[in-house]
């Protein structure tokens, strides 16, 4: 049986030459955002560029996404550059390219990735998940911005901190909670847990109850988990939650975690957004 | 009259093509550490490269930085690469590099930087600064691992959370509080905000009370303020935290935050970082 999964769509990578790490793929329509493709499927396919890569060692640790323009609909080429190679991390530099109306490339989007062997280590969770109620408790809710495709294909339920109901400049604080994972069953992986750290709608909206126009310019996330520990969250849901921390002068910075439902934290997440206003 | 502060001395870059991006510095003895420079210093710098570029769009919003391989005493090359320039947003990516034995040039360090023109908007601070005594009220302490000078030329006051005084395995939390400057007085600007992200020593030592070996990986900064607002901080201090989040199979997170006396949140950092056993 073959079952072909929209995530799995957006990842698909073609290559004409593996080793070179230069990769071509497409924007897919279930990923669609306002103006571009959700940018946390963008993160997920340079993270995938680097995974599919011959020369990988590890695991990824480390992923930082700047978002330099919107990525266009259609094609574009990733190339993923193991810039050096140590005993038991690898660091990396990824590059979305696109042709522009001249048939000249232009970058889309930079960014850097570690990967790492892990070996087994004493270990401590500082940052408790926080108690809430279990997903079946929760309504789901499936509300965006006219056009936008990708939020359909989560399954998103927030606890608390939704989007707001009223734009009418009432917010008075900036943190949500909710229960996430794909709409269409597929087993978390580090691609997939990559796009969940931007699920989270822009926090200025829910700080001021107003609609601004806002946009991430660049992600950070840090990966706690191990492909073992993924599989074994399998499709379950993923608690998020997200805070913005400053407000200042055009740009947020908002914080992220992410837990299995079993109370592992998986990963955490910042990001520095633009908003007008 | 001309005084040279040693972190000016550690900034200091010669370029042969200014337009290409491409600066030489050096490491300084003042900001050594166990085996490389301060990896503060090292972010720091390359900051400074992308801010010496004479294409330069704005004043920095994002820093990451991926420690590849400790940098060797003595010089450097910094290579700043203006990828994206939009309206009112730029993306850079800068490479450190050395020479090895053998004279071929080996990537040390990547980085990424966003810089931006800022607008004034609405604001809000929702990490409020917590409430803890003045640098005045609180002793200087400048005990380090022997051969690490960068801790003398900070003036570093802990509130909570400093160095264990016994390694005894006592440990039960990894938050740190700390008044820090320049030693020596020196006017706060982008790349010393972007040093000072880095003076908190590895959240696991604290944690554990236990020194394992432990390093930085990779580190983001994002600025809250604008040129004005850190002149007018000046030579104060400004109040740290950090504290950890997860430690598992090798590596854990740890965030951070820098106030002004003021109680403005000028800068919010998060690093990933190696530890053993």
């Amino acid at each position: 049986m073959t079952t072909s999964h929209p995530f799995d769509e957006a990842m698909a990578l073609a290559h004409s030459d593996l080793r070179a790490g230069l990769f071509s793929g497409a924007t897919t329509r279930p990923y669609w955002n306002m103006v571009g493709p959700f940018g946390g499927t963008t993160a997920a396919v340079m993270l995938q560029a680097v995974l599919r890569h011959p020369d990988l060692l590890g695991a990824p640790i480390a992923l930082t996404v700047n978002y330099a323009a919107a990525v266009g609909e259609g094609a574009f080429e990733v190339q993923a550059t193991p810039v050096r190679t140590n005993r038991s991390t690898q660091h990396w530099t990824v590059q979305v390219t696109q042709a522009d109306a001249q048939g000249a490339r232009q970058v889309t989007t930079t960014g850097t990735v570690v990967t790492a062997l892990r070996r087994e280590t004493w270990g401590a969770a500082d940052l408790a998940m926080p108690e809430v109620p279990s997903p079946a408790q929760v309504e789901r809710v499936s509300i965006g911005p006219k056009g936008v495709e990708w939020i359909r294909h989560y399954d998103m339920r927030p606890i608390s901190g939704a989007v707001p109901a009223a734009w009418d400049g009432s917010g008075h604080h900036s943190e949500t909670r909710l229960w996430v994972r794909d709409d269409q069953p597929r087993t978390l992986d580090f691609c997939s847990l990559a796009a969940m750290s931007d699920v989270f709608y822009p926090r200025v909206w829910l700080r001021r109850a107003t609609p601004v126009p806002a946009g991430t310019v660049s992600i950070t996330t840090y990966f706690h988990a191990d492909a073992a520990q993924l599989a074994e969250v399998g499709t379950g849901y993923l608690l998020g939650q997200a805070t913005g921390q400053q407000f200042r002068n055009g740009f947020f910075d908002q914080t992220a975690q992410l837990w299995s439902e079993g109370g592992q934290l998986l990963a955490t997440s910042n990001q520095i957004v633009y908003y007008k206003e």
